[in-house]
């Protein structure tokens, strides 16, 4: 497996969300080619505001290694993480992030900060894409369906 | 109950997250003069880097609400919110944000940044206090005692 391959996982785990209502965002953990976390948001589903994709996944690998520390580990992510999420990453001590779609409104690895870079005690190395038309697409449809919703109703 | 007495319940959480084996953080969140959430930091007990006690007690609080938004809410945490916590207090809507001790290594509420003044879409209001001394004095214990057991173990 490759990293599209990684992100096409979490495009499924992204397209699963928006199945349930939610903004359709996936996440995946690698560690040694293996995928040892898989998350999606679950914000509506839960109604619970922590359960965004990547934290999800976070707490799932950390429950398969036994351990909070994900050394050596890269997260792929639909959606560039917001200041919970990337917070998250820097405390579970993952290497390396690959995110698909910015995030204007709340991206915190460049859009509206950079995280990584702060004064933190850990700095995750940071890869735009792969499959980023992909990522940013499904996010459009989501919308743009939610839209045309509110005009069949309205 | 007034603000002595939330911070003195997120207190006691606290010394239970030190009992077993967690750094000492408590928190719990009010509304309309009730507390509706609570979390104490278990990242060592779950072996979980997200069990942060402010994430723990918002999704208890969203679970008690049926709702990821907790307008008209305040938060008390006896540490400064690290990123992945302040973060989440954005996420979630939290109105006021009450802290005790500061984290000069990782606090998001003024010590490393201030999240609440970035331009994100919701901006809690912080307070520092009450019980500030007693929220410093039981880190400063937490990390004496770890000093002195491992220059025993020495």
């Amino acid at each position: 497996m490759d990293h599209k391959d990684y992100m096409a996982r979490a495009l499924e785990l992204a397209a699963q969300a928006a199945e349930h209502g939610d903004v359709p965002v996936g996440c995946v953990i690698v560690k040694d080619g293996e995928i040892i976390g898989e998350g999606r948001n679950r914000r509506e589903e839960h109604g619970d505001a922590t359960a965004h994709a990547e934290l999800e996944a976070i707490r799932d690998a950390c429950a398969r290694l036994g351990s909070w520390r994900l050394h050596g580990c890269t997260l792929y992510v639909t959606l560039e993480p917001c200041p919970m999420c990337a917070g998250g990453i820097i405390n579970s001590r993952i290497e390396t992030v690959r995110y698909g779609a910015r995030d204007e409104k709340a991206g915190c690895c460049s859009s509206v900060l950079n995280l990584f870079e702060e004064r933190f005690n850990h700095h995750p190395r940071i890869y735009r894409g792969p499959l980023e038309p992909q990522c940013q697409k499904i996010l459009q449809d989501f919308f743009l369906d939610l839209r045309e919703d509110g005009e069949e109703q309205a």
